[in-house]
Protein backbone atom coordinates (compact mmCIF):
# COMPACT_ATOMS: atom_id res chain seq x y z
CA UNK A 1 0.00 0.00 0.00
CA UNK A 2 2.73 2.37 0.55
CA UNK A 3 4.62 1.62 -2.37
CA UNK A 4 1.37 2.72 -4.43
CA UNK A 5 0.94 5.79 -2.18
CA UNK A 6 4.91 6.65 -3.40
CA UNK A 7 3.85 5.62 -7.02
CA UNK A 8 0.43 8.12 -7.43
CA UNK A 9 3.06 10.62 -5.48
CA UNK A 10 5.60 10.42 -7.95
CA UNK A 11 2.40 10.30 -11.22
CA UNK A 12 1.64 13.62 -10.09
CA UNK A 13 5.15 15.16 -9.67
CA UNK A 14 5.45 14.03 -13.14
CA UNK A 15 2.51 14.93 -14.49
CA UNK A 16 3.02 18.59 -12.73
CA UNK A 17 6.49 18.39 -14.13
CA UNK A 18 5.49 17.76 -17.88
CA UNK A 19 2.33 20.33 -17.64
CA UNK A 20 5.19 23.14 -16.91
CA UNK A 21 7.29 22.10 -19.59
CA UNK A 22 4.80 21.82 -22.56
CA UNK A 23 3.48 25.12 -21.55
CA UNK A 24 6.97 26.60 -21.36
CA UNK A 25 8.01 24.43 -24.98
CA UNK A 26 4.95 22.95 -26.45
CA UNK A 27 3.68 19.67 -26.43
CA UNK A 28 6.39 19.53 -29.94
CA UNK A 29 9.50 21.24 -28.58
CA UNK A 30 10.00 18.79 -25.23
CA UNK A 31 11.16 15.34 -25.18
CA UNK A 32 10.04 12.61 -22.42
CA UNK A 33 13.88 12.12 -21.68
CA UNK A 34 13.71 15.87 -20.82
CA UNK A 35 10.61 15.52 -19.15
CA UNK A 36 11.96 12.37 -17.03
CA UNK A 37 15.09 14.71 -15.96
CA UNK A 38 13.35 17.60 -14.62
CA UNK A 39 11.28 15.66 -12.53
CA UNK A 40 14.39 13.94 -11.01
CA UNK A 41 13.60 10.48 -12.46
CA UNK A 42 14.63 7.82 -15.03
CA UNK A 43 13.25 7.72 -18.52
CA UNK A 44 12.37 4.02 -17.77
CA UNK A 45 10.88 5.18 -14.48
CA UNK A 46 8.43 7.91 -16.43
CA UNK A 47 8.02 4.85 -19.22
CA UNK A 48 6.67 2.83 -16.56
CA UNK A 49 3.68 5.81 -15.50
CA UNK A 50 3.41 7.06 -19.34
CA UNK A 51 4.66 4.61 -22.02
CA UNK A 52 4.38 6.86 -25.01
CA UNK A 53 4.45 10.83 -24.47
CA UNK A 54 1.14 11.09 -26.07
CA UNK A 55 -0.26 9.37 -22.63
CA UNK A 56 1.90 11.87 -20.83
CA UNK A 57 0.08 15.13 -22.71
CA UNK A 58 -3.63 13.37 -22.22
CA UNK A 59 -2.67 13.07 -18.41
CA UNK A 60 -1.90 16.26 -18.20
CA UNK A 61 -4.81 17.67 -20.32
CA UNK A 62 -7.09 15.50 -17.49
CA UNK A 63 -5.17 17.29 -15.09
CA UNK A 64 -5.78 21.05 -16.46
CA UNK A 65 -9.16 19.89 -17.13
CA UNK A 66 -10.40 19.51 -13.64
CA UNK A 67 -8.40 22.02 -12.64
CA UNK A 68 -10.26 23.91 -14.99
CA UNK A 69 -13.74 22.71 -13.95
CA UNK A 70 -12.49 23.96 -10.16
CA UNK A 71 -12.11 27.43 -11.60
CA UNK A 72 -15.62 27.26 -13.49
CA UNK A 73 -17.21 26.06 -9.93
CA UNK A 74 -15.41 28.85 -7.76
CA UNK A 75 -16.17 31.69 -10.19
CA UNK A 76 -20.49 31.02 -10.87
CA UNK A 77 -19.94 30.55 -7.09
CA UNK A 78 -18.08 34.31 -6.64
CA UNK A 79 -20.28 35.84 -9.00
CA UNK A 80 -23.41 37.96 -8.50
CA UNK A 81 -24.88 35.40 -9.85
CA UNK A 82 -25.45 36.23 -13.27
CA UNK A 83 -23.33 34.36 -16.32
CA UNK A 84 -21.44 37.30 -17.30
CA UNK A 85 -20.10 37.89 -13.76
CA UNK A 86 -18.54 34.03 -13.73
CA UNK A 87 -16.97 34.67 -17.06
CA UNK A 88 -15.33 37.81 -15.71
CA UNK A 89 -14.53 35.93 -12.25
CA UNK A 90 -12.94 33.50 -14.51
CA UNK A 91 -10.77 35.65 -16.21
CA UNK A 92 -9.64 37.12 -12.93
CA UNK A 93 -8.62 33.30 -11.80
CA UNK A 94 -6.60 32.88 -15.15
CA UNK A 95 -4.81 36.19 -15.04
CA UNK A 96 -3.18 34.87 -11.50
CA UNK A 97 -2.12 31.58 -13.04
CA UNK A 98 0.28 32.12 -16.45
CA UNK A 99 1.27 28.55 -16.50
CA UNK A 100 -2.05 27.64 -16.80
CA UNK A 101 -3.18 30.32 -19.73
CA UNK A 102 0.40 29.48 -21.66
CA UNK A 103 -0.69 25.56 -21.54
CA UNK A 104 -4.03 26.10 -23.26
CA UNK A 105 -2.84 28.41 -25.67
CA UNK A 106 0.09 26.23 -26.70
CA UNK A 107 -1.51 23.12 -27.04
CA UNK A 108 -4.82 24.23 -28.35
CA UNK A 109 -2.72 25.86 -31.17
CA UNK A 110 -0.69 23.09 -32.16
CA UNK A 111 -3.59 20.42 -31.71
CA UNK A 112 -5.07 22.15 -34.85
CA UNK A 113 -3.25 19.74 -37.09
CA UNK A 114 -5.36 16.24 -36.87
CA UNK A 115 -1.92 14.55 -36.39
CA UNK A 116 -1.55 16.15 -32.96
CA UNK A 117 -2.41 13.80 -30.22
CA UNK A 118 -4.67 16.22 -28.18
CA UNK A 119 -6.75 17.33 -31.71
CA UNK A 120 -9.39 15.15 -30.98
CA UNK A 121 -10.10 16.26 -27.51
CA UNK A 122 -10.02 19.78 -28.17
CA UNK A 123 -12.31 19.55 -31.11
CA UNK A 124 -14.95 18.18 -28.77
CA UNK A 125 -13.87 20.49 -25.83
CA UNK A 126 -14.48 23.27 -28.25
CA UNK A 127 -17.73 22.02 -29.59
CA UNK A 128 -19.07 21.52 -25.99
CA UNK A 129 -18.06 24.45 -24.51
CA UNK A 130 -19.67 26.49 -27.56
CA UNK A 131 -23.00 24.41 -26.45
CA UNK A 132 -22.85 25.26 -22.84
CA UNK A 133 -21.79 28.79 -23.16
CA UNK A 134 -24.77 29.12 -26.14
CA UNK A 135 -27.60 27.69 -23.76
CA UNK A 136 -26.35 29.86 -20.88
CA UNK A 137 -26.88 33.14 -23.12
CA UNK A 138 -30.32 31.50 -24.25
CA UNK A 139 -31.55 31.33 -20.62
CA UNK A 140 -30.32 34.75 -19.93
CA UNK A 141 -31.91 35.96 -23.52
CA UNK A 142 -35.76 34.35 -22.19
CA UNK A 143 -35.07 36.20 -18.59
CA UNK A 144 -34.73 39.38 -20.25
CA UNK A 145 -31.02 39.79 -19.64
CA UNK A 146 -29.75 39.95 -22.83
CA UNK A 147 -31.04 41.80 -25.52
CA UNK A 148 -33.40 39.51 -28.03
CA UNK A 149 -32.31 39.68 -30.93
CA UNK A 150 -28.71 38.55 -30.49
CA UNK A 151 -27.83 35.34 -31.84
CA UNK A 152 -26.60 32.78 -28.65
CA UNK A 153 -24.41 30.82 -31.05
CA UNK A 154 -22.56 33.95 -32.34
CA UNK A 155 -22.28 35.20 -28.61
CA UNK A 156 -20.69 31.87 -27.34
CA UNK A 157 -18.27 32.05 -30.27
CA UNK A 158 -17.48 35.32 -29.34
CA UNK A 159 -16.92 34.81 -25.63
CA UNK A 160 -14.47 31.83 -26.52
CA UNK A 161 -12.79 33.70 -29.10
CA UNK A 162 -11.99 36.61 -26.66
CA UNK A 163 -10.73 34.58 -23.67
CA UNK A 164 -8.26 32.93 -26.26
CA UNK A 165 -7.53 36.24 -28.12
CA UNK A 166 -6.74 38.20 -24.97
CA UNK A 167 -4.84 35.15 -23.19
CA UNK A 168 -2.65 35.31 -25.71
CA UNK A 169 -1.99 39.39 -25.52
CA UNK A 170 -1.61 38.68 -22.20
CA UNK A 171 1.34 36.08 -22.86
CA UNK A 172 2.85 37.83 -25.56
CA UNK A 173 2.61 40.85 -23.10
CA UNK A 174 4.54 39.57 -20.48
CA UNK A 175 1.29 40.16 -18.43
CA UNK A 176 1.36 43.75 -19.02
CA UNK A 177 -2.05 43.39 -20.57
CA UNK A 178 -5.21 41.86 -18.36
CA UNK A 179 -7.76 39.87 -19.51
CA UNK A 180 -11.05 41.39 -18.04
CA UNK A 181 -11.28 44.86 -19.62
CA UNK A 182 -11.60 43.63 -23.02
CA UNK A 183 -13.85 40.60 -22.10
CA UNK A 184 -16.32 42.76 -19.86
CA UNK A 185 -16.59 46.01 -22.37
CA UNK A 186 -18.01 42.47 -24.67
CA UNK A 187 -20.40 41.67 -22.20
CA UNK A 188 -21.70 44.79 -21.34
CA UNK A 189 -22.40 45.17 -24.98
CA UNK A 190 -25.05 42.00 -24.80
CA UNK A 191 -27.33 43.87 -22.52
CA UNK B 1 23.28 36.78 -64.13
CA UNK B 2 21.10 33.04 -64.60
CA UNK B 3 22.85 31.35 -61.69
CA UNK B 4 21.05 33.78 -58.92
CA UNK B 5 17.65 33.73 -60.72
CA UNK B 6 18.02 29.65 -60.06
CA UNK B 7 19.40 30.34 -56.55
CA UNK B 8 16.38 33.26 -55.72
CA UNK B 9 13.84 30.86 -57.47
CA UNK B 10 15.02 27.49 -55.26
CA UNK B 11 15.42 29.85 -52.34
CA UNK B 12 11.39 31.39 -52.79
CA UNK B 13 10.73 27.76 -53.53
CA UNK B 14 12.96 26.45 -49.70
CA UNK B 15 10.24 29.36 -48.17
CA UNK B 16 7.15 28.50 -49.20
CA UNK B 17 7.97 24.41 -48.41
CA UNK B 18 8.77 25.34 -45.17
CA UNK B 19 5.80 27.95 -44.82
CA UNK B 20 3.89 24.96 -45.52
CA UNK B 21 5.39 22.89 -43.11
CA UNK B 22 5.50 24.97 -40.01
CA UNK B 23 1.72 25.72 -40.49
CA UNK B 24 1.21 22.17 -39.96
CA UNK B 25 3.66 21.24 -37.41
CA UNK B 26 4.87 23.93 -36.40
CA UNK B 27 8.26 25.87 -35.56
CA UNK B 28 9.31 23.07 -33.40
CA UNK B 29 7.90 20.00 -34.42
CA UNK B 30 9.50 20.19 -37.92
CA UNK B 31 13.39 19.61 -38.81
CA UNK B 32 15.22 21.44 -41.62
CA UNK B 33 16.43 17.96 -42.98
CA UNK B 34 12.38 17.41 -43.04
CA UNK B 35 12.06 20.79 -45.38
CA UNK B 36 14.65 20.09 -47.32
CA UNK B 37 13.71 16.54 -48.81
CA UNK B 38 10.00 18.45 -49.01
CA UNK B 39 11.50 20.93 -51.13
CA UNK B 40 13.28 18.55 -53.08
CA UNK B 41 16.85 19.62 -52.12
CA UNK B 42 20.17 18.71 -50.18
CA UNK B 43 20.47 20.11 -46.56
CA UNK B 44 23.42 21.31 -47.37
CA UNK B 45 21.73 23.01 -50.13
CA UNK B 46 18.83 24.47 -47.62
CA UNK B 47 21.71 25.50 -45.52
CA UNK B 48 23.34 27.28 -48.10
CA UNK B 49 20.39 29.83 -47.99
CA UNK B 50 19.38 29.47 -44.36
CA UNK B 51 22.17 28.88 -42.30
CA UNK B 52 19.34 27.75 -39.25
CA UNK B 53 16.17 27.22 -38.76
CA UNK B 54 15.50 30.37 -37.71
CA UNK B 55 16.56 31.59 -40.47
CA UNK B 56 14.43 30.29 -42.11
CA UNK B 57 11.61 31.16 -39.64
CA UNK B 58 12.30 34.51 -40.25
CA UNK B 59 11.85 34.60 -43.92
CA UNK B 60 8.91 32.78 -43.56
CA UNK B 61 7.65 35.12 -41.24
CA UNK B 62 9.17 38.08 -43.94
CA UNK B 63 6.57 36.17 -46.51
CA UNK B 64 3.90 35.77 -44.34
CA UNK B 65 3.70 39.60 -43.70
CA UNK B 66 4.37 40.76 -46.98
CA UNK B 67 1.65 38.82 -47.74
CA UNK B 68 -0.73 40.25 -45.20
CA UNK B 69 0.34 43.41 -46.13
CA UNK B 70 -0.91 42.93 -49.53
CA UNK B 71 -4.29 41.48 -47.88
CA UNK B 72 -4.59 44.40 -45.99
CA UNK B 73 -4.11 46.79 -48.73
CA UNK B 74 -6.92 44.73 -50.90
CA UNK B 75 -9.16 44.89 -48.13
CA UNK B 76 -9.25 48.59 -47.69
CA UNK B 77 -9.79 49.04 -51.38
CA UNK B 78 -12.28 46.79 -51.39
CA UNK B 79 -14.31 47.65 -48.60
CA UNK B 80 -16.93 50.77 -48.58
CA UNK B 81 -14.78 53.17 -47.35
CA UNK B 82 -15.37 52.46 -43.49
CA UNK B 83 -12.56 50.16 -41.67
CA UNK B 84 -15.08 47.71 -40.21
CA UNK B 85 -15.60 46.95 -43.64
CA UNK B 86 -12.42 46.48 -44.40
CA UNK B 87 -11.60 44.21 -41.20
CA UNK B 88 -14.76 42.45 -42.97
CA UNK B 89 -13.55 42.13 -46.38
CA UNK B 90 -9.59 40.70 -44.23
CA UNK B 91 -11.58 38.04 -42.94
CA UNK B 92 -12.99 36.75 -45.69
CA UNK B 93 -9.85 36.60 -47.44
CA UNK B 94 -7.96 34.82 -44.44
CA UNK B 95 -11.26 32.38 -45.05
CA UNK B 96 -10.31 31.58 -48.38
CA UNK B 97 -6.47 30.21 -47.25
CA UNK B 98 -6.54 28.20 -44.59
CA UNK B 99 -2.65 27.36 -44.75
CA UNK B 100 -2.04 31.05 -43.83
CA UNK B 101 -4.05 31.28 -40.90
CA UNK B 102 -2.81 28.37 -39.10
CA UNK B 103 1.07 29.45 -39.70
CA UNK B 104 -0.08 32.44 -37.85
CA UNK B 105 -2.33 31.15 -35.43
CA UNK B 106 0.78 28.18 -34.18
CA UNK B 107 3.41 30.57 -34.92
CA UNK B 108 1.80 32.83 -32.28
CA UNK B 109 1.11 30.39 -29.94
CA UNK B 110 4.73 29.11 -30.03
CA UNK B 111 5.90 32.69 -29.94
CA UNK B 112 4.46 33.53 -26.27
CA UNK B 113 7.93 31.51 -25.17
CA UNK B 114 10.76 34.10 -24.91
CA UNK B 115 13.06 31.23 -26.17
CA UNK B 116 11.40 31.24 -29.35
CA UNK B 117 13.24 32.94 -32.33
CA UNK B 118 9.63 34.52 -33.73
CA UNK B 119 9.38 35.72 -29.55
CA UNK B 120 10.37 39.63 -30.54
CA UNK B 121 9.06 39.85 -33.78
CA UNK B 122 5.76 38.94 -32.45
CA UNK B 123 5.50 41.00 -29.53
CA UNK B 124 6.44 43.63 -32.06
CA UNK B 125 3.68 42.83 -34.65
CA UNK B 126 1.24 42.45 -31.77
CA UNK B 127 2.39 46.10 -30.08
CA UNK B 128 2.03 47.88 -33.94
CA UNK B 129 -1.31 46.47 -35.07
CA UNK B 130 -2.65 47.37 -31.62
CA UNK B 131 -1.75 50.80 -31.90
CA UNK B 132 -2.62 51.06 -35.60
CA UNK B 133 -5.81 50.11 -34.98
CA UNK B 134 -6.35 51.95 -31.74
CA UNK B 135 -5.61 55.44 -34.54
CA UNK B 136 -8.77 54.07 -37.11
CA UNK B 137 -11.32 53.71 -34.30
CA UNK B 138 -10.24 57.08 -32.92
CA UNK B 139 -10.73 58.37 -35.93
CA UNK B 140 -13.80 56.51 -36.58
CA UNK B 141 -14.73 58.17 -33.30
CA UNK B 142 -14.12 61.81 -34.18
CA UNK B 143 -16.25 61.11 -37.07
CA UNK B 144 -19.00 60.12 -35.08
CA UNK B 145 -19.00 56.92 -36.53
CA UNK B 146 -18.06 55.18 -33.33
CA UNK B 147 -19.73 55.45 -30.06
CA UNK B 148 -17.87 58.03 -28.07
CA UNK B 149 -17.70 56.71 -24.99
CA UNK B 150 -16.24 53.11 -25.81
CA UNK B 151 -12.41 53.51 -25.07
CA UNK B 152 -10.22 52.38 -28.69
CA UNK B 153 -7.63 51.03 -27.28
CA UNK B 154 -9.91 48.56 -25.60
CA UNK B 155 -11.89 47.86 -28.86
CA UNK B 156 -8.34 47.50 -30.68
CA UNK B 157 -7.56 44.72 -28.44
CA UNK B 158 -11.16 43.19 -28.84
CA UNK B 159 -10.57 43.27 -32.72
CA UNK B 160 -7.32 41.46 -32.45
CA UNK B 161 -8.77 38.97 -30.14
CA UNK B 162 -11.64 38.00 -31.81
CA UNK B 163 -9.75 37.77 -35.33
CA UNK B 164 -7.39 35.33 -33.59
CA UNK B 165 -9.83 33.34 -31.64
CA UNK B 166 -11.95 32.98 -34.78
CA UNK B 167 -9.35 32.04 -36.59
CA UNK B 168 -8.59 29.25 -33.87
CA UNK B 169 -12.27 27.93 -34.28
CA UNK B 170 -12.34 27.62 -37.88
CA UNK B 171 -9.46 25.62 -37.63
CA UNK B 172 -10.60 23.43 -34.84
CA UNK B 173 -13.51 23.31 -37.05
CA UNK B 174 -12.15 22.32 -40.00
CA UNK B 175 -13.59 25.25 -41.76
CA UNK B 176 -17.21 24.69 -41.03
CA UNK B 177 -17.07 27.67 -38.37
CA UNK B 178 -17.12 31.31 -40.67
CA UNK B 179 -14.55 34.24 -39.22
CA UNK B 180 -17.05 36.77 -40.65
CA UNK B 181 -20.06 36.95 -38.06
CA UNK B 182 -18.73 36.71 -34.94
CA UNK B 183 -16.54 39.85 -35.87
CA UNK B 184 -19.35 41.97 -38.19
CA UNK B 185 -21.35 41.35 -34.70
CA UNK B 186 -18.67 42.69 -32.65
CA UNK B 187 -18.20 45.61 -35.26
CA UNK B 188 -21.84 46.17 -35.09
CA UNK B 189 -21.78 47.09 -31.41
CA UNK B 190 -19.20 49.66 -31.77
CA UNK B 191 -21.84 51.95 -33.96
Amino acid sequence: MRSNRRGRVRRQHVIETALRSFAEHGYRGVSTATIAQEAGISEPGLIHHFPTKADLLLAVIEHYEARSIELIQEALSASDGSYSGALLALAGSHEADPTFIRLFTVLAAESVSPAHPAHEWFVARYDRVRAEIADRFREEQGRGQIRGELDPETLARQVIAMFDGVQLQYLLAGGQLDLVTPLRALLDSYR
